[in-house]
C-alpha cells in the first residue's frame, strides 16, 4: 500500500515558509490506518520483547495504542505540562519554534523496562530526545523510536542515541 | 475484567476539591487496553456500518484508533485551535474550567456518513456537545457518543442529543 500518496502537502503552515505532512487522509482510510500500524509494529526488533510503548502527545497517541496491542505491551503516554495527574518528572526541549515542557509518570515505567517510543513525525529531534531522556531516567531500555515518517533534512536521527525506524523519509 | 481496579482517583487535579479518575494505570495494562478497546466497539449498534470514528484530542485519541479498527472505520481527530493544518470549522464551548474551541477539517466528513464519537470521560457534556454540533455542521449522522467512563453526577448526557454509552458509570 502507498502510505505516500495519503500524506498530503500543506504548504506555510504552521508558519510561512513550512511544508507540513499532514497525515490525516492517512488516518480517514480504515485500510491504510490498520496498515500503518502493522508496519510500524513490524519495524520492532524480531526477538526483543516490548514492555511497553511510550508515544507522545497529541497525534502519536493515534497510533501509539495500535502498536502497543500488536506487541502485546502496555500504552504510556507523555504530555504537556500540567496534563498528567500524578507524580512526574519533566524535561524541557526546544522546538523548531520555541521551547515547552513534556511530562512523564514516576511510575509509568519499571527499570529494565523495555520501551518503544513512537511519534508520528521526526523531525528536528528534540522532542524524542526529550522522551529518550524521561525513559532513561526512570530505568527504561530504549528498545526503537519509530515513526511514520522522518524529515531527513532537518538531521533528526542524528540527536537520537538509539534504534531509529520510519516507515517513509522526505 | 475489572477496569474499575485500573483507574486510580487523584485527589485535588487538574484543582482543589476535583477528583480526578486517571486511565493511565489501565492504558498501561497491555489486557486492559484491548479488553476496553474490545468492550467500547462492541457498544456501537449492531446494524449500523460505522464510516468515521471521530476522537476528541488528546486522551481521545488512544482508543478512538482502536475503536476505528474493530469497526473497519476511518480514524477523524478533533482538535483544539490551530493544530489542524487544512479547512477547519471550529466550535466554542465552554469547559467545566474556562473555555475553549475545537476544530474539524471541513473535508474529514461526506454527508450522510455515519459516525461514533469518542471520548475517555463525559463530564459537562460540553466538549462532545461541540463535537456533535461540529459533525452536524458538516453533514454527520451521529450513530453514538462512546466513553470510557461517565461522571453521571455532572448530568453531561442530558446535554447531548443522541445515543450515548459509556463502559463505566460514577
Amino acid at each position: 500500500m502507498n502510505l505516500e500518496k495519503l500524506i498530503r502537502d500543506i504548504p506555510d503552515f504552521p508558519k510561512p515558509g513550512i511544508i507540513f505532512k499532514d497525515i490525516t487522509p492517512l488516518l480517514a482510510n480504515s485500510e491504510a490506518l490498520v496498515y500503518c500500524a502493522d508496519q510500524l509494529a513490524a519495524l520492532s526488533p524480531d526477538r526483543i520483547k516490548i514492555d511497553k510503548v511510550i508515544s507522545i502527545e497529541a497525534r502519536g497517541f493515534i497510533l501509539g495504542s495500535m502498536i502497543a496491542e500488536r506487541l502485546a505491551a502496555g500504552f504510556i503516554p507523555v504530555r504537556k505540562k500540567g496534563k498528567l495527574p500524578s507524580e512526574v518528572i519533566s524535561k524541557s526541549y526546544g522546538l523548531e519554534y520555541g521551547e515547552d515542557i513534556l511530562e512523564i509518570h514516576k511510575d509509568a515505567i519499571k527499570p529494565g523496562d523495555n520501551i518503544l517510543i513512537h511519534d508520528d513525525v521526526l523531525a528536528t529531534g528534540g522532542t524524542a530526545n526529550a522522551v529518550c531522556q524521561l525513559v532513561t531516567e526512570l530505568g527504561g531500555n530504549i528498545v526503537q523510536c519509530n515513526f511514520i515518517m522522518e524529515l531527513g533534512f532537518l538531521n533528526g536521527k542524528e540527536k537520537l542515541n538509539c534504534n531509529v525506524a520510519s516507515l517513509l523519509s522526505y
